[in-house]
């Protein structure tokens, strides 16, 4: 038991069905998610932290193409990318988070520091940028965050002028990962480039400490993703811990009753990752399907659809 | 019964002692919060809304140069002034905020457009003020925000290379409202200029739906004002909400462990005004003081002091 560990992972929830996706795509998501697993595992299984093995799987999905997170992530209206980030210990209830930032390779990397590094959870557009370019951060130029894709998906909301959801495009995103370490502790972590052609700097619930992210060691840790604003109103991330807490459910009882019946009574698209303080991993998702996988020390699986 | 109605207001809280105010201070903070509380009453005593109450309350706060929020917010690093706002109806669970907004008069009222005209509920930066003024926000320059103490406060602030929390000044700060209407509809509102001479863009609890503001007709509003960070690690309006409906608290069972007991634990100096889906009025604060205010159809106070 003393050895026991768990992690999962996400790539964003959405109408993503079997024959949205050719068969090569789905082998290149699958092996995505399985590097972004070993990568998260590896650090578990020799004993490493929570927090290490979210930042860690985070950033695999973060420098994949296929995740609108990082490179991948979608255009803005004026056809740049504004990423969001954050990351929580349940250890200690720390946490750090970066939104509205634009050239940084790693956002989640960015949120850790703030977590770390400075006495805030929050910072946001350039003096975001700036404090994390002072503690090492790797900028990138718009060259890199380029994607063929993604740039056809903004130049067709902008010919309709449509703001595109994440989670109702062909391609999916925001990313994120949840960890129980062999030492009990949980962590959660989450990134999203965010909406396609979106204006006005909106921020969804990536950034924000319990909508999109949560971890607290005496009940669960929390990655959402889907259609951000009804993840805000209800502050889902923290409204699974508090039923945990205060009402005694399960962790399967709690995300079954947001995610399944309340986002969906309210009309919230999108699902989460979960891990609890004993190591159960609870997946769920109100849409046709999420990038998602698990693993513990015994198993392992990557999936896509329902 | 019908007509029953509650408003509670705060302007800030902080180690606010009778021997940092004089007389005059404290007679002119004492009539800023009685018109503000006579602004939010003159609604409900009417039968208007709990959310027309808690914007009218709040822009009362903002327009008052003795508050950290609106005319009176405190200068960032750059000499500029960075202003957050949230509002939520608990009636619907809807919420609209904005945050780093530069030259909104009354940033509580783009919050309450985001909630009303857009899709989105958190809106950030240029694109938050360029919204505004497509819906007919009014701007004003720098001159308007300009006041003498602020800019003293900023220039100690960089002369000692520090960041001034809100609640830790000789003038204090952030503001909100919340309300119960005659019809049982309950309402939050919060706004802020941050901390003096805030550097990164860093961003608090007051934009958080969640953390700074949270309403819910089955449970209560609340609108927090302290030390930004520890609200948000303790999302501590929803704690508020979730205390209540999962647990079986009372309003006041829920506030004082919220307030005098988890957030005294971690650190976190601040306060908050309440009121539940019954009416009731709470007004907890771990700091030496908070600049608070409530009514209801019969009474009505105004408070500094412990």
């Amino acid at each position: 038991m003393s050895q026991q560990f768990s992690l999962a992972i996400h790539g964003g929830a959405g109408t993503i069905t079997r024959n949205l996706l050719t068969p090569a795509k789905e082998a290149a998501y699958l092996s995505g998610l399985s590097h972004a697993i070993s990568a998260g595992k590896s650090i578990l299984s020799a004993g490493g932290s929570a927090l290490d093995a979210v930042e860690t799987a985070v950033i695999a999905l973060e420098n994949n193409p296929l995740f609108n997170a990082g490179k991948g992530a979608v255009f803005n209206h004026q056809g740049g990318h504004e990423m969001d980030a954050s990351i929580m210990d349940g250890s200690n209830l720390m946490a750090g988070a970066v939104t509205c930032v634009q050239s940084l390779k790693n956002p989640v990397q960015a949120a850790r520091w703030v977590m770390e590094r400075s006495e805030h959870v929050l910072l946001s557009g350039a003096g975001a940028e700036k404090f994390a370019m002072e503690h090492g951060a790797v900028a990138e130029s718009n060259d890199y965050f380029y994607d063929q894709f993604r740039f056809e998906q903004w130049q067709e909301a902008v010919a309709s002028n449509s703001i595109q959801l994440d989670h109702s495009e062909k391609k999916f995103g925001t990313v994120g990962a949840v960890a129980m370490d062999s030492a009990g502790n949980l962590a959660a972590a989450t990134s999203t480039g965010g909406m396609t052609n979106k204006k006005w700097g909106r921020i969804g619930d990536t950034p924000v400490i319990g909508s999109g992210t949560y971890a607290n060691n005496h009940t669960c840790a929390i990655s959402c993703t889907g259609h951000g604003e009804f993840f805000l109103r209800a502050v889902v991330a923290y409204d699974i811990s508090c039923l945990m807490e205060y009402k005694g459910l399960t962790l399967k009882q709690a995300c079954d009753l947001v995610v399944m019946e309340k986002l969906v009574k309210m009309g919230g698209e999108g699902g989460l990752i979960a891990v609890d303080h004993q190591g159960h991993i609870e997946l769920p998702f109100n849409s046709e399907g999420m990038y998602r996988g698990w693993a513990n020390n015994s198993n392992e699986e990557v999936l896509i659809y329902k």
